[in-house]
């Protein structure tokens, strides 16, 4: 089954990178699937800081608890809020962005990278750490880091598909 | 290019439908690739209401002022906050089931569906009245509501990529 559903399976948490750099080719095709997501009201709320600059690898790895991971690219997923005029979408861009950086995760896989989604919003501790080392203006929010390489750790494909998360017509 | 990038790019969002039902077998391997998402410290934090009763779709329709859409199947997207025991993880449900959300939406592209992302969390309104009809505990919050079915229209494949939303290292 050559098909999408197969690439979502196969998407692993991959937290073991070679030093091989990553092409710029791939990197765009990276940011063209994330840029491929819906948004709400299609109002497209997200800047994407791409990050190969080895002392600011290492600041990331030193600020984040659960993200000291050795890779030689990551990609910081960030909302504007600037570009949000109504109130209504300014509550979707948690999810908006939340999509690209799915569509990246499943884009670096069919490219044989591997990747690891790093949770930053609503930590503030971590929001303000990542703000200042990237340089963010304040209506720019990082909402996580992705790291990403090509992989020295395999993983099994799979779901880990549930029928009692499952409920029909309503919840019972 | 037959990989994921290509389902990426030809995921559009879809608002017509035609009168035939999903298929039991997609619908299952919809919530496989939906439980594949990767999710903060492996919580999965999610629950899935898959809804074909007639009387029901009719009253989603009517809840939702942007989702006024004739679709034989809807799955409604929720988080599970009783799952989530630390509070740094009940931060993270909405990423969690958005990633699941977005691999729902790319599994229907490649089984020939089409679908739409009606956002529903965090508008109060939409919230009470969904949890209302799919008679949903109070620790289940809806997060979305996702139609699916045979398209009745078709859209080109594209990507919204920006170069001005791209940065390197810093945001510059």
């Amino acid at each position: 089954m050559e098909n999408a559903i197969e690439f979502i399976m196969q998407r692993r948490s991959i937290r073991k990178f070679t030093e091989q750099m990553v092409e710029e080719e791939k990197i765009e095709l990276l940011l063209k699937a994330a840029m491929a997501a819906p948004t709400a009201m299609n109002l497209q709320p997200w800047e994407f800081v791409v990050i190969r600059d080895l002392e600011i690898l290492k600041q990331l790895r030193k600020a984040l608890t659960y993200g000291k991971i050795a890779a030689p690219l990551a990609i910081v997923v960030c909302g504007n809020l600037s570009a949000l005029k109504r109130p209504l979408a300014e509550r979707f861009w948690v999810q908006d962005c939340s999509a690209a950086t799915q569509n990246i995760l499943l884009a670096a896989t069919s490219l044989g990278l591997g990747s690891v989604w790093c949770g930053v919003h609503p930590i503030t501790m971590y929001k303000r750490v990542i703000s200042e080392l990237l340089v963010l203006p304040e209506h720019v929010h990082p909402l996580n880091v992705i790291y990403i390489g090509y992989p020295a750790e395999t993983k099994e494909a799979r779901t880990q598909f549930r029928t009692d998360r499952v409920h029909y017509d309503t919840f019972k």
